[in-house]
């Protein structure tokens, strides 16, 4: 057993914003009239899809930084590609600025984030980062169906 | 700027086969006969997709092990349900046995991954796992085309 660091804050910063940042590509490479009408097996669209990354890692951060433990709402008035592009960037600034609120300790406290998910921070935050990739990865099948091609997984 | 932890090595282990737990769910969702043939887009089956995740985090963590720098090959001899879901278990202990080989100070260390990713230990090891959901994100996917429920990503 050992509590050796794997991680440290900075690089999952860095790295949590690099995983948007291709996100944020495979937005880019939807056909503007997809985005909140395509998909496969029944499931949501990718702009449905997007709507959920939009309202869990800001609100989440704010609930962690602001010890508040209201609940989610994914359903925001965003519709258009250009719309979610724009929150999207606004974001990315806003998590950097929250992100940098979070005292190194409070990684390690545990918070219900949400009023329901009851965890350490620093595993809500992976879940963050780990839930979007998690449906880009949807939203590459989708661009495929289309006939597009995504970016490279690799490239951040 | 700050080096604080943000996930210690004890947890990364814990996290990642707690997400290979649910890939091996997802496995098991699969009808055996789909499991090589179903696919969407063009892609990649589902089976080839995992052939790639078994031919990375083993293979990978003893290239890092044994400062070994030896190309990948995805090309096995693995072509049925069982014989995936076999590896899958077989894999879950030698990844254990061969995470705890790595030294504390050698996840910030440096290393020519498979030849050709030359980054940080811990960035690699995050690759193996964020592939995984990744493409893991995509079989939830095909097993919704194919009528059935994946497991709850929440879910480990």
């Amino acid at each position: 057993m050992s509590t050796a660091t794997f991680l440290n804050r900075d690089e999952f910063l860095k790295h949590w914003q690099g995983h948007r940042n291709l996100t944020r590509r495979t937005i880019e490479k939807f056909p503007a009239e997809e985005l909140f009408r395509f998909s496969l097996g029944g499931m949501r669209t990718y702009g449905e899809l997007l709507k959920e990354m939009l309202t869990i890692s800001v609100p989440g951060l704010e609930g962690m930084v602001n010890r508040d433990d209201k609940p989610f709402n994914h359903d925001i008035s965003v519709s258009t590609k250009d719309e979610v592009l724009k929150l999207w960037d606004e974001q990315t600034e806003k998590i950097n600025e929250l992100y940098g609120k979070i005292k190194d300790e409070e990684f390690y406290e545990t918070f219900n984030l949400f009023g329901q998910f009851r965890d350490q921070n620093n595993n809500n935050l992976l879940y963050f980062l780990e839930n979007e990739i998690h449906h880009r990865g949807q939203g590459y099948v989708y661009l495929r169906a289309l006939g597009i091609e995504p970016p490279y997984f690799w490239e951040r």
